[in-house]
C-alpha cells in the first residue's frame, strides 16, 4: 500500500483524498509525530487528540484564505505537517528549525503567534470584525480546548463575540484536560453535555416523563420541579451558549472525520456566532499518552516503546519536596496551583494533602486572588507558576497583594530562558514586571539548597515573597548555604580585582568564570535578593574593586543591572566601570538553553574572555 | 421627626430599627451622599444604587464577624456610614481624609482594600476557604456588579467557587451598568433573568402550555422544540449559575428593604455557594443621577440642583476630537473601549460612527486581543484606557501584541498621578511596566497639540504605539509642536549650565522650573519617546552641561531616570551628575494632584529650589 503522507504537502492534496485515505493518513501522521517528538520533545498528547479536527478542517475550509486561529497553539503540529512543513517538521522546537507555535513568519496559513492559552476567541473577534468592516468574506475560525475556556480572557471574548453577531466559529476541542485535569463549575458544565447523547433520545426521554404526569390535579410546584429536573437532565446543557448568543453545534466524536466534516459543513450554512463542540482524546492512538496524558503534553525526549524520559533531580522537585516537609510542620501553608499542578511539582503534596491543595484551572488572576484572600485570612498560601503565565497577574500582584502587602508565597518556575518551547514562554520579564512594585520581596536561589532556605524564609517572612528559579538544575556545586535573612547577599568568594554581582543560576556561572581566570582577584556576590538589593554589601564591594560586572538570566532592563546602575547613582559612587550581562531589549527564540545562551554571549567561556583584560 | 441617622453610628445600632425606621435612614443617608459628594465629587450613582442593600446586608449579616467584600469598593460611602465614619464622610477622598474605597486600616469592617473591578469573588473564595481550613464559622459575602461580572477574572472565580463546596454568598448587584451601559453576552443572559417575575408565574405558564399539549400523537421534533423554548422563556434563565453549582436566589427588589432581608436570611441557611441575584437602580432616588448614571458614576463637585460640574478641556477630549478628525479620513481606524467610552472622550466617536466603535465591557484582556486580531487583519484599532486598568492587559501586550509587532495604538488616560481615586488608580506604574518589553513605542505629549500629533503618528506608525497622557488639562503654554518623527526628541531650550529631561507633563513644569530660575542657562529636553529613546541628543546636551535631572510622572525605577542612566552607562559618560524626579517606591495614597505632588517633592517650586544651587 502506498504512502498517503507521501502525496500530502499541503491542505490542496488532502482535499482530494477520500474518508478512508484521510483515516489512513491521520495513522501515519500520528506515527510521524511519535517520531519526532521521541527525539525533540514536545506537546505529544494534545497533537495525537487533534489529529482527525485538523484533518476535517482543512478539508473543509479553505485554508488559508480561512483563517484558523489555534488557542495555545501547541496542538499545531499536524496543522504544520499538512501546510506544507512535513519535512521541516523533523527539526521542530530545535535552534533554527521550526517552532512548536504558530508562526506568521513560517507560513501564511499561521495566521497569529500563539504560545498562551485563551487568547484565540479575542483574536478571531477581531479578525472577524475586521473582514467584515474591510468587506471581505473568508471565515475566522477559533479552536480553543476546554481548559483554556476557564481563563479569563476566553470567557471575557466569548462574552462580546455571541453578542457581536459577526460570523465567527468557535470549534470547542473538549478534551477533558487542560495541562492537568480540568477543575471547576464550567468543565462540570461541559460534562453536563458531554453526557447527554443528542437531542433524540433527551426528546423520547421528556416524551415518557410528560407521558407519565397527570396532566390535571399535580401540585404545580412539584410538576414544575420534576419538569425542571427533567428538561435540565435533558436538554438543556448547551443553552448557556445559546444564551449568550452562540449557535450550539454538537458534541461530536472528534476522531470521526466524516462526522467531523459533516458538522463543519453545517456550520458555515449558519450566520452569526457557532460553538461547535468536539469531544476528543488527549495522546489518541498512542496508549501510553492516552494512558498519562499529563506526562505526555509537554514532555522531553522519551522511549516509544516505554515511554520513559531522562529526567534528572531539577527545582521544582525541590521545591515541592520542601513544601511537604514545611506543610507537615506547619499546618497554615496551602498550596495552589493555576492548571500546573506536575510541572510544578505539586503532585506529591496534592496526595499527602488534599484538603490544603487547590487547583482552580487555567486562572491565573483569579489564583492571586484567591491566595490574597486566604493569606488575609490567616493561612500562609504557597503559590508556584510558570514565569511566562505570572504574566498574566500582573494587576493582581500590584492592586491585590502589593498595596496591602499580604503575605503570600509566589515560586516562579521557568524563570529565565526556558530553551524549547520559545519566545512565548522565555521567563525573562518577571525581574522587570516585579522590581518596581513596592512592598514586595524578590530572591532568587543558586542552588536547591537555597532554594529551599528561600522557601523556609518565605512562608515565615510575613510580607509578599517572590522567589523565582530556572527550569532544570543546578549547574554548580556550592558548599553549604547559610541562612537566609532579609535583604542580605552573600559574599561567595572575596577579592580585590572585580566584583561579579550575580543573582540565581548565574551566581553558579559566577563561580565558572572565576575558575577559567584563576589569576584574577575576583570578588563575587551573591545578591540572593533583588528586593530588597543589599545596597551596603554591593557598594563595599565595588568601592574596593572599582570594577564590577553584573549577570542575570532576565531582561537588562529592569533587573539587577538596572538596580546596581540606580544604587552607584543613588549614593554618588564615582569611577566605577560596570557591565552588565544579560538579555537585550528583544525576544529569544527557542533552541536548547546551551545555544541560546551562546548566541546571546551568556556562556562562562564568553564572558570570562570578555572581561579576561579588566 | 427625629433624625434615625444622628442614632446610627455602628450597625448595632442599625439592627434595633424597623423597616420604617430603616427606609427613613435610607433616605437621610441618600441627602448625606448628596451633599458631601456635591463638594468633594466621588462615586454618586453606584453609593445612592446599594442604600438599601447596604442597609440590609448589615442588618442581617454579624458584621465585621462575617465578611464582606465589596467588589471595586467605589459603592462603598453607605458602608462606611454605618460602620463608624459617618463624621469622616465629610473628609471623603480628601487629602488626609478617609478613602473612597474600603481600607483594611481605617476599620474592621473594611475586609479588603480594593478600587479595579472584578476581583471579589476571588478574595472572597480565598477568605472563605482560610475559614473552613481554620475551623471558622462566619459568613463571606462579595457584593459584585453585573458590569464587574463579565471582567475575567470574576468568570474564572465562579467558576471555581461554584464547584468548591464552601459556604460563600455572592451578591449580584445587577443595575445594567459597568461604568458604561453594559454590552455583551452575559449582560444579555442577565436581563433574561430580570424579565422573569418569579418561579411561580413561569410555572403557570409551562402548565398552561403543556396543557395544550396534546401528550401523544403529535410530532416529537416539533414538541420537543416547543417545550425547550417554552422552558427556555420560563425557567432556565438562571440555570447557568445552577449548573456550575451556585444555588441561585432571586431575582429581588434591591430596593425593598423587607425583601432584601428576606432574601439574605434565606440564603444563610444554605449550604455551599449561593449567587443572590438582586435589582438596583444607580442613582436612585437622585433624579438627575438616575437619569444620567454614566456622569454620576465618577465625578468631580458639583451644583445639587443642576447637576452641573465645572469641566475644562482636558486630554481625554482631545484625544477623542483628533480621533474622529483621523477617522473622517482614514476608514481602517476603529476605535475599542473596555466600558470607559465615556471617561476616555469615545462619546461623539461611538456616535459618528456606530460600525466602527467597539465597546466590549469590563475585559481588559480581551479587547487587547481583540484589537490585535483587528490590527492583523488589516485594520487600525485605537484604544483609549485608564493607566491603572492596563495593567490588566501586561500579558496581553507582551503576548498578543509585542511579540508579533502588532500595529495598535494604546493611549493610555489617566497616567501618572490621577489625585483622589487614590493608589489603586495612580497610574504611576505604566512607563515601568511597558519599558522593558521589546518592539513597542512610548510616547507622551506635554500638550494637547502634541498629544493631536502623536495620535497621528502613532496610527501611521506601522508599530505598537503607547501614548500616555494624564488625567486633566494642559499645565504650560506652548509654541506651535512640530512635527513628530520616531525616536526623536524635542529641544525646547538651549542652555549650558544644566540639563532639564522631562517627559509627558513633566516638560510644562520643567519650563515653570526655568522660568523661576531666569539666571540659570537650561536646556531643556522634552523626550517625546521613552521608546526608542533620543540617545544622541540626550548624550550631547549631557556632555555639554555636565549637570542633569530627569522629572517624570511615574515611578523612578523602570521610567525615564532609569533609561537615563542606561543610557550613561551603555555610553560609557563620565563625570555627569545626575539627579532624578518621579515617584520613589511606594504606593502613593488620595489627595488634589497638587498636595501630592507637595508631599513628594515634585511641584516646580521644590524642584527650582533644590537644584538653585547646581
Amino acid at each position: 500500500m502506498s504512502n498517503i503522507l507521501d502525496r500530502v504537502n499541503m491542505p490542496e492534496d488532502l482535499r482530494k483524498l477520500n474518508i478512508e485515505e484521510k483515516e489512513k493518513l491521520c495513522k501515519e501522521i500520528r506515527k510521524l509525530i511519535i517520531d519526532i517528538t521521541s527525539k525533540n520533545g514536545g506537546h505529544v498528547a494534545s497533537n495525537l487528540g487533534v489529529v482527525e479536527l485538523t484533518v476535517a478542517i482543512h478539508s473543509i475550509f479553505n485554508t488559508p484564505e480561512d483563517k484558523i486561529i489555534w488557542d495555545v497553539g501547541h496542538q499545531c503540529y499536524v496543522h504544520k505537517i499538512l501546510t506544507g512543513r512535513k519535512k521541516e517538521f523533523e527539526k521542530i522546537r530545535q535552534f533554527k528549525g521550526i517552532s512548536g507555535f504558530p508562526k506568521i513568519c513560517e507560513s501564511e496559513y499561521d495566521n497569529f503567534n500563539t504560545g498562551h492559552s485563551s487568547t484565540s476567541i479575542s483574536i478571531a473577534t477581531g479578525m472577524a470584525r475586521a473582514r467584515d468592516i474591510l468587506k471581505q468574506k473568508h471565515e475566522v475560525i477559533a479552536v480553543i480546548g476546554d481548559g483554556s475556556l476557564t481563563g479569563g480572557m476566553a470567557l471575557e471574548a466569548l462574552n462580546d463575540a455571541g453578542s457581536s453577531k459577526t460570523n465567527i466559529k468557535v470549534i470547542l476541542n473538549d478534551n477533558e484536560m487542560s495541562i492537568s485535569k480540568n477543575v471547576g463549575g464550567i468543565p462540570l458544565y461541559l460534562s453536563k453535555i458531554r453526557t447527554k447523547t443528542g437531542y433524540t433520545r433527551s426528546n423520547r426521554k421528556i416524551k415518557e416523563i410528560t407521558n407519565k404526569i397527570p396532566v390535571i390535579g399535580k401540585p404545580i410546584v412539584s410538576f414544575a420541579h420534576y419538569t425542571k429536573q427533567v428538561i435540565k437532565r435533558a436538554i438543556i446543557p448547551n443553552m448557556y451558549f445559546e444564551d449568550i448568543g452562540f449557535k450550539y453545534l454538537g458534541p461530536v466524536d472528534g476522531h470521526n472525520i466524516k462526522k467531523l466534516e459533516d458538522i463543519l459543513q453545517r456550520s458555515q450554512r449558519i450566520e452569526g456566532p457557532v460553538l461547535i463542540h468536539v469531544i476528543t482524546k488527549k495522546g489518541k492512538g498512542y496508549k501510553l499518552a492516552e494512558e498519562n496524558p499529563d506526562k505526555f503534553h509537554g514532555i522531553s525526549a522519551y522511549d516509544k516503546q516505554t515511554g520513559k524520559t531522562t529526567k534528572n533531580k531539577d527545582y521544582s522537585q525541590v521545591f515541592g519536596n520542601k513544601l511537604i516537609n514545611l506543610a507537615n510542620k506547619d499546618k497554615k501553608i496551602v498550596a495552589v496551583t493555576a492548571a500546573m499542578k506536575d510541572g510544578t511539582g505539586l503532585t506529591e503534596f496534592a496526595k499527602k494533602f488534599p484538603d490544603r491543595f487547590f487547583d482552580v484551572g487555567i486562572a491565573e488572576q483569579h489564583a492571586l486572588g484567591l491566595i490574597a484572600g486566604m493569606a488575609k485570612a490567616g493561612l500562609k498560601p504557597v503559590m508556584p507558576i510558570y514565569s511566562s503565565f505570572l504574566q498574566r497577574g500582573y494587576d493582581q500582584i500590584v492592586h491585590d497583594i502589593a498595596i496591602s502587602s499580604i503575605p503570600v508565597t509566589i515560586c516562579i518556575d521557568r524563570a529565565g530562558i526556558v530553551g524549547n518551547d520559545g519566545e512565548t514562554h522565555q521567563g525573562i520579564f518577571d525581574l522587570s514586571f516585579l522590581s518596581s512594585i513596592p512592598n514586595i520581596v524578590i530572591m532568587a536561589p543558586k542552588n536547591f539548597e537555597e532554594l529551599e532556605k528561600m522557601l523556609e524564609f518565605a512562608v515565615n517572612a510575613n510580607k509578599p515573597v517572590f522567589i523565582r528559579y530556572p527550569r532544570g538544575g543546578e549547574n554548580y556545586k556550592f558548599e553549604k548555604t547559610e541562612k537566609i535573612n532579609l535583604g542580605e547577599a552573600e559574599i561567595i568568594q572575596e577579592g580585590t580585582d572585580l566584583s561579579i554581582i550575580a543573582i540565581g543560576k548565574m551566581v553558579g556561572k559566577a563561580k565558572q568564570i572565576a575558575d577559567m581566570l584563576p589569576d584574577k582577584k575576583i570578588e563575587i556576590i551573591n545578591t540572593r535578593f533583588l528586593k530588597p538589593l543589599d545596597e551596603k554589601t554591593i557598594i563595599k564591594s565595588m568601592e574596593k574593586t572599582k570594577h564590577v560586572i553584573t549577570i542575570e538570566d532576565n531582561l537588562l532592563k529592569g533587573g539587577l543591572a538596572s538596580a546596581v546602575l540606580e544604587t552607584i547613582n543613588k549614593n554618588k559612587l564615582e569611577n566605577i566601570k560596570i557591565k552588565t550581562y544579560g538579555y537585550d531589549d528583544i525576544f529569544i527564540e527557542h533552541g536548547t538553553v546551551e545555544e541560546l545562551e551562546d548566541k546571546y554571549g551568556l556562556t562562562a567561556k564568553t564572558i570570562s574572555k570578555d572581561i579576561q583584560n579588566i
